[in-house]
């Protein structure tokens, strides 16, 4: 198990970065088994804990779920206006997710439906995950499968749940520096929008 | 500004609690525009970064939110089917949200609905909020307004902007330990639903 690091948030949260291709190298599944083990305990609806995590790291439950995955990307991008297919190439991305077999883990994060802010509470966990993953120097990439509806029963996941994000975890192989992010005061007001910051 | 006790994501996450009451001590807002600052970190739909922050410190404005708040709450509460009144009474939530006006902060989260995955990148960026607000000592409780739509007016909020949050933040005056989780195990899959952890 990789040692933690103990860095500030506000560290981990700036140097962090999304990674698309990984190299080879394994993880250590106790390092994402202590990811999971923060998020868990983030707040949720009524405590709810309406979160399920599939951790997946065979090669070939990897290969039917990148399968999955892309039949329905294909769907998605011939169905995409004309705007976001220029967006799409744009940045180079296309129906082909090659990340869900290169990383040596993925990590499905589900939701259950029927409890009160099911989507809100799992996303706030996702938020721990990737600063643990930072933390124990491991990179990763929020996937939103398109039409995520489709994509569940590659997990054999039940009905009320749904697939939230699959996050693909390992070490990045990504040389392209962070995205850049808007200016910090145009993103904050004081007491109301559009007064002094 | 309070020192930034460097801890581990674990211990963050393991050690914060929701607090419903709070303490008259004021609040540094270098402290918020800290945990704000990480926020903006997060990763977001196409980087779009959906989010907008009001922070409300104003006591006039404070008392205002909350009487907005109340009010759609009293709404609520009333719709509210036998089931979840039941609920309501056994954890003592009623309409009233004291919170609003006691802590000495407010730090209200927007989401731009034109935005793909707003509401999925800004929860995850509330993740981050809280475990900076923790690393900085401050306590919150992840209240969500009921028709939030209704409240967007007391903040003078454009009509794209949902509020998923409004985090009152302060030294937690709550003497409730934090609430129990699932074990973990119970939580976490691998390969598929339902195969060993």
């Amino acid at each position: 198990m990789a040692q933690s690091a103990s860095e500030t948030v506000i560290g981990l949260a700036t140097r962090r970065k999304t990674a698309r291709r990984f190299r080879r190298t394994g993880v250590d599944l106790e390092d994402v088994h202590y990811c999971i083990r923060a998020a868990v305990q983030a707040p949720s609806g009524a405590n709810r804990q309406p979160w399920r995590f599939v951790l997946v790291d065979d090669e070939e439950a990897k290969a039917r779920i990148r399968a999955s995955c892309e039949e329905q990307e294909r769907r998605f991008h011939e169905k995409a206006e004309t705007n976001l297919k220029g967006w799409f190439e744009s940045k180079g991305i296309t129906w082909q997710k090659q990340f869900l077999t290169d990383a040596p883990v993925l990590l499905a994060v589900f939701s259950n439906q029927k409890m009160p802010y099911a989507i809100e509470s799992t996303w706030l966990a996702v938020g721990y995950i990737l600063l643990a993953l930072e933390e124990r120097s491991l990179s990763t990439l929020t996937y939103t499968p398109s039409y995520p509806e489709n994509v569940r029963a590659a997990f054999g996941a039940p009905e009320e749940y749904r697939l939230e994000t699959i996050l693909p975890i390992g070490h990045s192989a990504d040389k392209k520096p962070k995205e850049e992010r808007r200016q910090f005061e145009s993103l904050i007001y004081r007491n109301a929008w559009n007064l002094q910051r």
